[in-house]
């Protein structure tokens, strides 16, 4: 196959892989030829123009191809995605080509003045945007249909020719970024920008929120250590506790809204359009016309998605969360029984009997986990959402409500049916810390060790035990095309989330809690930085603004802790003891508590600003430009003087 | 003066007065020849290319003028103010010169392409546009200070030298608008349209939005009546009712925002850009570069500004609340012991003086209100707000919360202190009804009778008794000028907020209220639309959207709502009934409901979109199809074949 791509290095003599495509094995000659004219034809005969090279490795059956493209054609290709670069006047534009020498650091022969990831997020939108001309199927394929405008990749990886496309890791870069991540022990910020341009920023903005939210964790953990140490459970103390608690949260997620301002600015990635979406590679329906686009596209009732959604998955959902709810109530009936089989014929076995409940709930509630994950992921992809986006949000809405469920459920039950408040702070601990020690480890170290395993096995079958650097190309991509692939921020954030609940909902209960949580992330940091460096493939950059439905999530998840934190205080008796000659007028005083908090939750939501006002000023400041250069545009026709 | 000016009648010989300016009596003659000249000179001399002709009448002393455009300068008017209107393929697209064929109903000699209403919009924004160059001063007046690019219109409106400038009515069209808006009997929708085309989109949304809330009050009307009719008194009846009202108050408001983007995408304003806002005319600063602009105007510190709000503003405002509570409590003091002196002395005089304690509680809040609002103009005026929607919002929620607890905390302390659900009932039925008589007449019939009064005396005066449209254009500016000024649409908005207030708040409790509302918002839209003909000077239309911060206002009572008829129901005896072995039951119950009612409004305000879908379908459709026209702009570069 090399013999017929000479005139490649004719063109470009440092051709610089940047991303890999795997073909699956047996592949047709004819596909393959098709496939890769398409990648290197001309953009006026709507090819993406791009460089490809096939790798020559021993198993001459596998189909693997690198992918690359010229300086200029990535310049073009930053403008048709549209990236925001910094100018030499320190303001963030969208990078054009003619306007490239007003951008800082460009120079004709500075290659880098695009990062890696960039090119490759390039590469990727270029071959997702081949787009089907007149074929009818994939040539080789009659079962893969095409038709005009429907992208080629797409089809492609649904029929399983394309196994996967993955950017290639920089090995240089990646030692170094490893070396100021986490290489040396440190106390410091996180290289976020280094992270950025390494990984993109969806990846680096997960990092920062990390980071942050450790650090806002803080002062939460330093109040709540005395609590623990003195064992203060004065009625005021915990009142204070619990107030600083609620207000903190609202701050520092409004906070959070103007840190991720400044950092997204400083990326551009606050500035940059939104692309127009194309369905994602799953949604099936009839040929129609796409009516935004006019293009012909596969179209699907939203009506009928309606249905689905409030007639099928819903009620389903509904379903799962009184299943869960059941599975709990089982487990405290028998969590009773063993208690009372303990009393009555105390014995080893019986003590030992003590511990059966709560390991069969915990591997139950995996289990349901697991299944309902899968179900969840059946039930979006169902409903046949047109936009990855909108998929990604209903997936997320379904795991979240099963999940916080499943976490909160029991406790919940603890602390309102029960009223044992010391059972409630036992839980809690046990919860939180096993649920940390078992994330850690199933999320980080257990693949890290499959891969080092999994590495070994690869250096030895190639008889070559030279240093990461040392790897030849070949060896690189095999090795990488091997790794495992990271599925997105969503299972770190979904802990997050789930800490954040542990921490704040019954915070006035358990105040080391946040102790617990800030000793959790500074670990997390380094092991999801070991994950992200060593043990996945290298993902696609993918810019973002912020961090999307979290917020919300967590903003949610800060009202009900309002709630709940209310009503424990409530019942705790030191608080109790104080209206002993009427429970009613306690409970109206922690109802009005209660509103009082949550209005001034909503209006410090309202009046502190979500962007800091030198950023406000500086978009102000491009919108302004984009008017006055309209107006420009304006005098430009001349109008009044032609006709005076 | 006339002599000045012949030859713009060679040059425009069928020239339409649009725009009033009326100078102060005694101003000088180098002023008015330097403004005028500024008003005629061309665009590239810095001047606003408008027409202008002196208006002659009996008075010498008087300077009027009016102010009109050629048709070609009115086109590159609305472009610069940035116009969308209809193309001939029903789209929707920002008005531009040189695609001006492509819009419907456009011909170059149609000169009713744009409304007068636009047309008037134009010229204002012309108007205002008209910048300093290099003047210091206004000709004549020293000390009226100059800077480059200070708006002239405004500097000689704050220096008194310019007394008003407003659009002139169109008696034709006027008479039509009257007719078919409320000059026959009829049942139906009001011609939104065309009050849209003649006052502006403000005013029409406006009476949008009474029309569309007249019609949401209409089911809960309904279903209030036969409360009254049959005196029902259960408890299920009013759970029924209230949660009704509650749910039905949250899809009102959600379903007026997908009505109000119909309606302004019709409009055009849904679609218009927001331009770049000038300072206000008040605001003031030490002169420094805007760091938006890089122009030189006044600059005023945001944190001295901000100061002022937290530290004076806040405490002032905290205050008057505090003090009109005080007023409350002696005004039940005052009744108690009125009831009591009847009680012991029962005469004529003691009946009597039970009304007393009332009449001067309606005489003090109605002095507080007054002096309120002065104190929160002149407060928020101090705070020095660059923009007047930034003026104009925090003047709104001063005035907001003051009036809120003037009108609703008597009834709160009925109902919640001393529990009296009677008393209750007949006050919120006394104030409703009352504040409604007071309001039609004090809004509408006082103001139309004087106006009637001036314009007799007027017409004695002139020794002319026409009819209406067969006035001269002399005659018709004099008695418009004398008309009052149209102040925005703020009372108007703060009467049908305090009307949602009374019908919601306590809905339970007296569900004739909607009934009233309705009725009185049938009378409103006549005496509105009567007001807006008949009463004041042709307001300056004003593009808008939405009904922008009233949105939101109408959103918190209702939320508001959900709390009192919570606690209503709560204490209702019906209720208690039900409860009779455990009061602290029925408080958690009643919270418990309150809290499923809250989220779900919260749940369905967020599921309910903003959009309908075909508004979505074509706001995505216009983007679309800019984010194709830069991808063109980027192939036309071509630089792909250049290179290659």
């Amino acid at each position: 196959m090399a013999e017929s791509w000479p005139f490649l290095d004719t063109f470009e003599p440092n051709f610089r892989p940047l991303v890999v495509i795997e073909l699956a094995k047996g592949t047709k000659e004819e596909t393959i030829e098709w496939f890769t004219k398409r990648i290197v034809d001309k953009k006026a005969n709507g090819g993406a123009q791009l460089l490809i090279k096939p790798l020559v490795t021993e198993n001459r059956d596998e189909h693997i191809y690198l992918v690359g493209a010229s300086h200029l054609r990535l310049l073009l290709g930053a403008e048709a995605v549209g990236l925001v670069k910094e100018c030499s006047d320190n303001s963030m534009r969208t990078f054009t080509y003619s306007s490239r020498k007003t951008f800082k650091d460009f120079a004709d022969d500075n290659h880098n003045f695009l990062t890696m990831a960039e090119c490759q997020y390039i590469i990727k939108h270029e071959l997702e945007n081949l787009r089907a001309k007149d074929e009818k199927m994939i040539p080789g394929y009659p079962q893969a249909k095409l038709y005009p405008g429907k992208s080629i990749v797409r089809r492609l990886l649904t029929s399983g020719i394309l196994v996967q496309i993955f950017p290639l890791h920089d090995r240089e870069e990646l030692k170094k970024l490893r070396h100021s991540w986490y290489g040396r022990v440190k106390v410091g910020y996180q290289p976020l920008d280094e992270i950025r341009c390494y990984f993109g920023e969806t990846i680096a903005l997960y990092f920062g929120f990390l980071e942050y939210f450790t650090f806002a964790l803080i002062p939460m953990a330093v109040i709540g250590i005395p609590y623990y140490v003195f064992a203060w459970e004065d009625y005021d103390k915990y009142v204070v506790f619990a107030t600083f608690n609620l207000l903190w949260s609202t701050v520092i997620l409004e906070v959070w809204k103007r840190i991720c301002a400044i950092m997204t600015y400083r990326w551009g990635t606050l500035l940059m359009k939104r692309q127009f979406e194309e369905p994602r590679p799953g949604f099936h329906g009839v040929l129609g016309i796409n009516p935004v686009t006019g293009r012909e596209e596969p179209v699907y009732s939203s009506i009928k998605r309606q249905i689905r959604i409030y007639l099928v998955s819903l009620p389903f959902v509904c379903l799962c969360l009184y299943f869960s709810l059941y599975v709990m109530m089982i487990y405290f009936d028998l969590e009773q029984w063993a208690l009372d089989y303990h009393e009555v014929n105390e014995s080893n076995f019986s003590s030992l009997m003590l511990f059966v409940p709560s390991i069969i709930y915990a591997i139950v509630i995996e289990i349901m986990n697991r299944i309902y994950r899968y179900a969840a992921e059946f039930l979006t992809s169902w409903e046949n959402h047109r936009l990855e986006s909108s998929y990604q949000n209903h997936l997320i809405l379904k795991v979240l409500v099963f999940n916080f469920l499943n976490c909160f459920a029991s406790l919940f039950y603890i602390a309102f049916v029960l009223f044992d408040m010391k059972l409630l702070r036992q839980s809690l601990a046990t919860l939180l810390i096993t649920s940390q020690i078992l994330n850690q480890f199933a999320e980080s170290l257990l693949p890290y060790w499959l891969q080092k395993r999994h590495k070994k096995r690869m250096k030895k079958r190639m008889c070559s035990l030279k240093t990461d650097t040392d790897l030849s190309l070949v060896e690189q991509v095999n090795l990488e095309k091997e790794m495992g692939t990271y599925f997105g921020t969503f299972d770190d954030y979904l802990e997050l989330f789930l800490q954040f609940g542990y921490v704040s909902l019954f915070s006035c209960v358990y105040p080391l809690a946040a102790v617990f949580a800030v000793l959790n992330n500074i670990t997390e940091i380094y092991s999801d930085a070991l994950k992200m460096c060593r043990v996945y493939k290298r993902p696609f950059a993918e810019p973002t603004a912020n961090i999307g439905v979290w917020q919300l999530a967590f903003e949610t998840m800060s009202v009900i802790s309002v709630v709940t934190n209310c009503i424990l205080i409530g019942m705790s008796p030191q608080v109790n003891a104080l209206f002993t000659d009427s429970k009613t007028d306690l409970i109206l005083t922690v109802a009005l508590v209660e509103h009082l908090l949550l209005a001034i939750k909503f209006i410090m939501a309202f009046v502190i600003p979500d962007k800091p006002r030198d950023i406000q000023i500086k978009l102000a400041k491009l919108e302004f430009e984009s008017l006055e250069a309209l107006k420009q545009q304006v005098r430009a026709t001349d109008m009044y003087n032609s006709e005076k």
